[in-house]
């Protein structure tokens, strides 16, 4: 039996799991993989004291600052994803994977990410991994010389489209408004790149293509008019969804679990961090203080 | 005129100014040093992403991560210290340093962090900085094969009394209780130690001394009595009070200023952030993403 169950291997997965064990807790961290979301980032420039690090070695980074704890309370199982948390009592849960393991623990803490959304239009489906992607910095490289669109104007496009400029021959940033989000340090470099053309007021309705992607339909939301344009890919870049289906607590509409100020959840002892909750914000530093703060809530709860 | 002033150079006010920079915000830093309490640290296990480093090049690597925005929205007026900060108008303050200057600006983010609480017995004054210190870390190295005693056995006491252990022949931890504080990680380490000899229920209630410290008193919470140990230094760690004397604002009764959910207080346009707010855990990583959440709700309310 666990003192803590910890569900999620990124910014605040483990940085819950670096404050369990130095609270002096038995820890069990369940993931995927270490890092979620960083490893599909190129470069992170706003995680204070990396000025310019990769995702991937900021992963690297977090992962072995757990495995610090391994011999010291910190036990890992990877790659594995939890399917189902029962509560069996008082300080008392049931944690099942998917690969048909099972665990008991007197408390589970959840940090389990956000997910990208789609576009839920024909074609998406059908053509997933074909030239429909959902991370330019993680597919954008099988497309140096082509032509793509990034869907999505917000934090992710914007990151996406000026990664994807510099690989590909041309970047059509598909805008459901007028405005980009994002940094403003990111859109200002942004604008200065001379490959990327921008399609405004569009909602996207159709994904085409044969084996591969060969193109895409939107309506201009403005005239009405249907239009189309012939790219060899589409990164799709429209947002992103707590993955949450797992748990049974209080959510809201969008499905972000809802924490109180100790995270703990509508269910007693099982608490969350990060981007799975209402607190989410997507920002590493932010995640990892919210990993913190429930490490230190859980050890605070158990010793009442 | 800056967009926002921010005062205070450790996590909370470094991280501020890189998101306020990166938003596109014109920032000006105005603080004594980079790192605050992160140089009386000696080394730095919690701060996900360093799995062992010490408060002084962490402190460094913040004030580094900072300088990359120098020529790209970032100033630095280093060091000095923020006296008064006062409210001319809507988005409109005026700033002031102990060294006579004046500064103006649409918004401040307050992020001056935390002082040592004092002990207020006689000698604490008369023998300050002649044996006794608030600092183990800092001023621990001059009393190198010497008898000392760490008041206080709380988060930083016990820190403290662990690290002057493996300098000092003898160390005395005077707690006002019978339990230890802090990380049980610490504590663990601390009760394999055989140098140090655990004072309970010990309120202190005097500094002896010539020229230098020789001792303290203090009362037996339990007996009544008055003691006397003899020792070369007294390093008091009862806790800590946020800087916040020169601001104008809500605060709690303990002087920490009252911040909503978009780190605002009561001022409009006065945003705090970090160990000077009512949201202080005084852990790193939590206080620098209060700072990212501060420089972002400032580009926010600039943009209204």
């Amino acid at each position: 039996m666990k003192d803590v169950i910890i569900v999620g291997g990124s910014g605040a997965g483990v940085t819950a799991g670096i404050y369990a064990a130095r609270s002096g807790l038995e820890v069990l961290v369940i993931t995927e993989d270490f890092g979620g979301q960083l490893l599909e980032t190129e470069f992170v420039e706003n995680y204070p004291g990396f000025k310019h690090i990769s995702g991937v070695d900021l992963a690297k980074a977090l992962e072995e600052h757990l495995r610090e704890y391994e011999n010291k309370g910190v036990e890992i199982l990877m790659p594995d994803k939890v399917k189902k948390i029962e509560k069996l009592g008082e300080k008392h849960f049931k944690v099942l994977t998917e690969q048909g393991k099972e665990f008991e623990s007197k408390t589970v803490i959840v940090a389990s990410g956000m997910k990208r959304k789609k576009l839920n239009v024909p074609g998406e489906e059908e053509y997933k991994n074909k030239g429909v992607f959902y991370c330019g910095v993680c597919d954008g490289p099988l497309y140096k010389g082509k032509v793509v669109a990034v869907i999505g104007a917000g934090y992710a496009g914007v990151e996406d489209a000026l990664f994807l400029s510099n690989i590909c021959e041309k970047v059509f940033l598909v805008n459901w408004g007028e405005e980009l989000g994002g940094e403003e340090i990111t859109k200002k470099k942004l604008l200065q790149v001379k490959n990327v053309e921008y399609v405004n007021n569009a909602q996207t309705t159709q994904i085409l293509g044969d084996k591969f992607v060969t193109g895409f339909k939107y309506k201009d939301r403005k005239s009405g008019e249907e239009k189309e344009i012939k790219v060899d890919a589409v990164f799709v870049d429209i947002g992103q969804l707590p993955n949450t289906e797992f748990i049974e607590c209080k959510k809201t509409e969008n499905g972000a679990i809802i924490v109180d100020k100790n995270n703990m959840t509508s269910v007693e002892g099982l608490f969350a961090a990060g981007d799975s909750t209402d607190a989410a914000k997507a920002q590493l530093v932010i995640s990892s203080a919210e990993g913190s703060k429930a490490g230190l809530a859980v050890a605070e709860y158990l010793k009442e």
